[in-house]
């Protein structure tokens, strides 16, 4: 490869991208933070009233769908669409995607009317979305979908890929390694701790992170992808440790991912990323 | 008693119960940070169209009576009786119950249709609950409305065994010290620091954690919010100090509480508690 | 002057005043934290069912344009009209004013119908309401927006007193340097910290505060807005140079800004404030 988690993340400091997020009102605060950490701008707006204005004022669009309603469905399709129409990347963020028949239903219509650039989702989310039904456990993957590398890696990216041939989005499917799975190649990035899971919002910090990176990658959605899962793990990774020496728990953690977010240079999430690519 | 405090926590990280949160947009994301830093996993849910199904999932439920609405009230009484029907707890958190007509109506309608296994308010809510009305300042309790154990001691005993008469749930009217009132017994939980009531969402907080440690207690819903307040007051107590010591304010104490309920064992939580029962 | 900074601080922690906030749910917990930090007491409530009643309860009427919808902006102008019939205090952060028609016919709404004593924006919101429509980009200011106090400093105070003759609120616009515009007086006041910036709910924390302020400010509107900057730029300066010193980033910061609100003194805040009379 070329260097691209770098210099896009130091793209994105320099253009500040304007990432239109509709997510959910458990998180929003902190995808709102960690876009202004990572040096783009954030605007919420989830009513069905404003936000295609909303969208056409942004470089891309996350929907994120924690804390569903039917209004706020319905104004993502809308922005889905209008983003289509502008050409702006739109990432989707299907959140306990199997976890109630409103939702699997909502998936439905979001995947059938938008044409969404990345989908990112654990185990049973995209499970969920393939299948149209799953054995959620919540928002939090469940036990039997943990990616374990030695049984049932194969069988996750084919699932990937299915999703991939219906959707034509790059698929992000996270775990303690993730996958990145596209027409062309499979990649795994292996940045990350385990504290990551024991805080909220860690994935869908992820799914803003993708918003502002796809913005600025110049239709390389997979790069984009990449960029961004290198860039979330390796903050994670770092501020893990910090809270690990100190012996301090999830709150600390929290203060350190956002510290290091903001404090990334490209030059240094090239140097402590890992990624791989398997096909 | 048996070390329960310490047995349940414990029992928390071991089995990860969903709870179903109910809640306000300020504090959400509080709950949901302190439900994964227990040991919990979090569901937060709350449109009319999915409430039930995301219910079923769960091992509890906890009602929230912040920034309500007509939607989120109809799906609260929803998600209620699914968890009626289940059999597993429903924690009710009526935030600022006396603060408007609204509130009393549909706090009237909730204690009408739903059996809560725990109710938890400051002294106002549950003179609010009580009454019918209340002399409310704001979600905090008026300050004719502090429990002082040499004054009022007795008469908030008596309002909490009303409260337990009417509903069959076990009473916790929080406080600097906090009662747990049934049938059978009166407690008085002594831990907990007074920097607790300079951030928003420690009663929310709580009222998450007795959602998990409820799911767990098999029943003994008095064990469940003790254990759960002496989490919450011994955590706080910690947190409280160590902020002090260092000259820190508010946003540290946060940050050191949230440390503290992660790194919760059951053995430190057992020496910490200072429960004692009244009666 | 005479001190009324410090003076206004030390009442807000003595008085504890009721702060009724109808924000948006990215920010809502931080205004809530911010009004604890300082002393005050937060609320928040935004369903047309209950504002009036809850506004009623209170000393001060903070409304927050961020994340608006049709009911939200129905019930901000039942409580704004409440607030009008009490004479207490309201203060409007028209945030993203000009993003979306939506908000625009909003603003225009609130302020044919609600008298605000103080409305606190960036120039391009503060542009938006002058003008009906504006250049914005997101919620932040836009480039070509910001206060230059060498090229657009007199037409910034000249918009600024524009919407004073319009409103008769007292106008505050934020930016490096925040301006503080009323018929009989035009302030600069200098403190803040570019990191305040780069973390979300800066500008509505300061709002929030403004509602505290003001509620204890006996009608004096400008010193109220005044003394509110000056606090939040002060208490940015230390965490700034804090979380600098420490080589940490925007995580820390939040922390630190928190900590530094809720351990400020009248008499610490006199002396640090960089308020200077333009006119």
């Amino acid at each position: 490869m070329d260097g691209f988690t770098g210099r896009l993340t130091d793209q994105i400091r320099k253009d500040s991208p304007l990432v239109h997020c509709m997510t959910n009102y458990v998180t929003a605060n902190d995808c709102a933070n960690v876009l202004l950490a990572c040096g783009a701008s954030p605007i919420m707006a989830d009513d069905e009233e404003e936000v295609r204005e909303i969208t056409s004022l942004c470089d891309a669009l996350v929907l994120n769908l924690g804390t569903p309603s039917v209004k706020k469905l319905n104004a993502m399709l809308l922005a889905g669409k209008k983003a289509g129409e502008m050409g702006i990347p739109v990432i989707f963020d299907p959140v306990g995607a199997g976890a109630s028949s409103f939702r699997r239903s909502g998936v439905k219509k979001l995947l059938e009317e938008v044409r969404f650039s990345i989908i990112k989702g654990n185990v049973s989310e995209i499970k969920a979305l393939v299948s149209g039904f799953g054995a959620e456990k919540g928002v939090d993957a469940s036990n039997q979908d943990k990616l374990d590398e030695k049984t049932n890696l194969e069988s996750l990216i084919q699932l990937s890929q299915i999703l991939w041939e219906r959707t034509g989005s790059v698929v992000v499917m996270t775990g303690v390694n993730d996958l990145v799975v596209s027409g062309k190649s499979v990649w795994m990035v292996k940045n990350g701790h385990s504290m990551m899971g024991r805080i909220t919002g860690s994935g869908c910090m992820l799914s803003a992170l993708m918003g502002a990176y796809s913005s600025i990658a110049k239709g390389e959605m997979e790069k984009a992808a990449l960029a961004a899962l290198a860039a979330e793990g390796v903050c994670g990774q770092k501020a893990g440790q910090k809270a690990e020496k100190r012996q301090e728990g999830t709150g600390s953690f929290r203060v350190y991912f956002m510290d290091e977010i903001s404090r990334m240079s490209g030059a240094e999430l090239e140097k402590e990323k890992t990624i791989i690519r398997l096909r």
